[in-house]
């Protein structure tokens, strides 16, 4: 029985086409700036996203990191909603790298208000952090892939940029947004000073990740790579693999979105489970089982169905490239069978 | 006009009793270990909390930030109640001097209750941060003085060891706790593998806080206070501050609670002036306004009541050793004629 | 003209064979350790140096910093020679990252002895940091290319256990120094907790190296590998051309080593050029000039001799897998040349 | 027998005029910056050095470091001798505290050149640390208390500025200097961004140091302090004491120089015994003992002669306010028997 996986859009493997573009991918030095194709990718990415310059990182996390260094100094504070990826997930890098504290906001559902950001900023005190960072996340991971209204987003940075607060995007599946809303991932990415995109989510690559912003800070962007050790050498095959996915992999994405809709009303269906129908957005869906999580991730485990739990009685399922329509039929009936069984 | 003081109790000047002690003590350099009056000093702290052993430093601030990085390394979390000093008033210390990452959890009050602190807790992953110390605040300052009822401490604290969490105990002002309700301050310290008290609020002391814990803890404590640059040479005149403030400070500090009651009582009676009189616990007062309290600050400033803003129409009254009876009378009289004008 | 490029042996470019490797290796999510190509490197890595286990990451820099944070507390010092990597060209990332102080002691050629180490290890005193590890670098790229004797190893680490020392090394080239004396490099690996070894150097693999050490360490090295955005997904495709590169390319670093030398050879005969033959042990060149090496370094490129400098008047030399026998024959011809001109 | 201590000039005791001044000390709440006393002190340390502002601490140590931090950030590096108390006694704070790594250079008698500096700046690049700061320190401690010599001084400070460095000097005895030479302290305090001063060395207080600097600088050294814990309430009584120094403790220095240069002579002429007497400047002598310095401090201590080893054969003795012109005859006799013993 070939499992179907639904743990995360990170586990896709690179396609046949993909791999052939690594294959003749031009290669040099990229410490030294000198790779064709990794430079090549940080152009296209920063046009398309319409701010100066990019980096070609090995991770998300890195990504997002390297911004949190960019924009802060230790004792410097980062207002974020309280679930965001750089705080539950990027294994405590934000204090631990750059001695930043976080002022997590519980948001609905990820998102915050303008009100919410300006009543969190502190004014000038030396008992408090200094806030310094307004970070957002576009879609939403753990709030099960929830994309940012434009207004909603320009008027939040707008209540940051008021206060002096630099604004960060953790844009790791902004293509999902664009994709899902017709917004050009550029029309968020603009109102920032740095947005992270990835390669390796839902777009196929197989590794890396790039911060894109002002031509400054990317300069100073390349220290702080260098510093945790992101430096690649003839990383122009990864680079290869980006740019194939950023030319055949991007329309694709409504594919993902529509198989996960296509679950959650499958799911929405059954017993003992709970999906919130209103909140699919893009290719995350929470689901709320009647039953211990615990014992639902090896029930369906068994049945070839592979999930992350995210709470006591909730999992998250995530489509993408290696999920085919014909595999959200099969899922839906191992659920079934898992379900009543 | 005499102004009275209710912005903290950290404004208190020695008395003329505490200053002759000063005068007489008898001094080493402490950091050789060779004061004898710090020696003192510190083995009364430890035997009257409980613990083994006890470390002079010059600031509250400092002697919960020892504690923070003898229990913690980077990329460990704190988990803590949203409020609590050490992540709103001592400039993000907690991060920028350990790397710690702060989990913020909602109190009532600034009590946590046992199942928060479970689910708090993550579970061993690359991706998070590591939960490695409960931090606790007793009384509860930002809270308006709120006290920590034994029985609710010990469940906490036991689900925090369940986790196998450090235990730490910012008591800044345990000893009203002590006293406003008979409850030894030992009890609740003796469940911590640190505790933290000041002699400067409410005993009156000019300078200093002890951290107490294992002898094994203080003396690691003793490099870090070091590192931070809190190792003084002939500290023995504050020391002798301090011991005279636990001669002579502790059971006095009813007659601050009596007194901030009588101040609760008074100010609820007036017009557009909101007080939680059952929040009322120790020598703290929240006070909400109906006039903005940018325009109540300097309003009552200009009777001479100085108060501290604590948000956008509440303020906070602290009553302390400088704060007399009398003084009771005459800012209640003061407030009234704010109030009306 | 072709430029031959002496820069450095990371420049190198993938071979066809590697390509193809690459292009057929199995992947999978190695953040969920589930790559079976970064498996069998790891595992293949772990066993050649005689430790536990291997953890492959993007860069010898990140592998470095990793041992660092493993091994270190803030605070903490690490003791290792002046000129080594981790302090020259890592960014400052020891200090930056771990809060770590280093202290740097002159080396011979790159080459500690056990009397220098033992008379700088620190007595415990809470004024000093306190002595934690000591790092060395096997083979020595500042002091142009050395090779530790492994007798000589063994008695500095062993003056460094005897003062309970961890033990660092930095092996990006340990496979030169295997090469040149047919010591096994596990001769050298297994005397050390963790030692880092590089792919993408000499061994001429796009991307990648490894740190290998006990299997708690590199569990815990995982950690710290997301913590510093250093976690790739399908990273099975980099983790194939390093595996072809132990297959194919750590024999064939003898001719690296035939060529630097007979470069050095046909250097030390010209004029105004100084070599130091008796200290070309690997692939690296140290070259002093009379001229200027700012005048020397572009008039140099300027024959298509591309090199860095080191110094007002030295620059660097290394041979590798993109420098053949007859690039050697020509690059002396285009030497003599810029010398006469 | 009364033990005579040349530890440290960290030891004394305040006089009774000290203490009465500390008595009679008017004091408010500094953390505030409502302690008159503390702010007539800084008042006055800023104007005696030429510089704008001074901030009050509790230690040396802190003093130092509130300058590291205003000047770097993680990844700077601080250029500064070999021995220099920050890299040597301040617990690692440095890297621990600021993430900013040292380059040290080997000094003459703890003096650097111009040259030196000049050639230790790095050109930007993101391989290395950021060159940031010149941190120099005067007199040198480790060094036997040698004094810069003014022109020495603005030469190296010169070499700094050309490369962008900002400058730094620990002057934790640059009284002993000014007293030494004749040269007002701030004729080297002026040349500099930042100067740290401390009253509890030479000059007798019991605690506290002072930075100064300019008044943008100070403003954000408060925040700092704050991080670091170090400010402190009710400090005027302490600044009491150090005001009460700066009038009577400067000028009396020029004994404790005497008195050295009186032990020097007299322990010169004893056998077993090695000091240069070309290198006695201030109130620190450095003296070598043909046996070792592990038998020799114990066997001192017997005689009441209390110092402190610097090495395997060698101790330092420092001369201060509480030793006189009587000990130093005494001290001169008890040493010769425990050398002729």
């Amino acid at each position: 029985m070939k499992p179907i996986d639904f743990r995360s859009d990170t586990v896709t493997r690179p396609t046949a086409g993909m791999r052939r573009a690594m294959l003749e991918a031009e290669v040099g030095d990229d410490v030294y700036g000198e790779d064709p194709t990794v430079n090549r990718l940080e152009e296209r990415v920063a046009g398309q996203l319409g701010l100066e310059a990019a980096l070609f990182v090995p991770s998300g996390t890195q990504s997002n990191q390297i911004a949190m260094g960019l924009h802060c100094r230790p004792g410097d504070e980062v207002i974020t909603e309280a679930g965001s990826h750089i705080l539950q997930y990027e294994g405590g890098a934000l204090s631990a790298l750059w001695g930043v504290q976080p002022q997590p906001l519980p948001g609905e559902h990820g998102l915050l208000s303008p009100e919410q950001v300006s009543a969190a900023v502190r004014t000038e005190n030396i008992h408090a952090p200094r806030s310094r960072l307004l970070s957002l996340e576009n879609t939403h991971n753990r709030s099960g892939g929830t994309v940012w209204p434009l207004e909603r987003f320009r008027e939040v940075v707008a209540a940051g940029r008021r206060a002096g607060l630099a604004v960060h995007l953790d844009g790791a599946r902004l293509f999902n947004a664009q994709v899902a809303t017709g917004t050009p991932a550029a029309d968020w990415a603009k109102l920032t000073d740095t947005t992270s995109v990835c390669f390796s989510k839902g777009l196929g690559a197989p590794v890396g990740s790039a911060l894109v912003g002002s031509a400054a800070l990317i300069q100073e962007g390349r220290r702080l790579r260098k510093r945790l050790g992101g430096g690649m050498r003839q990383a122009g095959m990864l680079a290869a693999a980006a740019l194939y996915a950023l030319d055949h992999h991007v329309e694709r994405l409504a594919e993902d979105h529509a198989h996960t809709r296509r679950l959650a009303v499958g799911l929405a269906e059954l017993p003992g489970v709970k999906v919130d129908l209103a909140r699919v957005e893009t290719n995350i869906l929470l689901v709320e089982f009647a039953r211990p999580s615990q014992e639902m991730v090896p029930r369906l485990a068994a049945r070839g169905l592979l999930v992350n739990a995210t709470g006591p009685h909730s999992v998250r399922l995530v489509c993408h490239l290696d999920v085919s329509a014909s595999d959200i039929d099969e899922a839906l009936s191992r659920f079934r069978r898992s379900v009543e069984s």
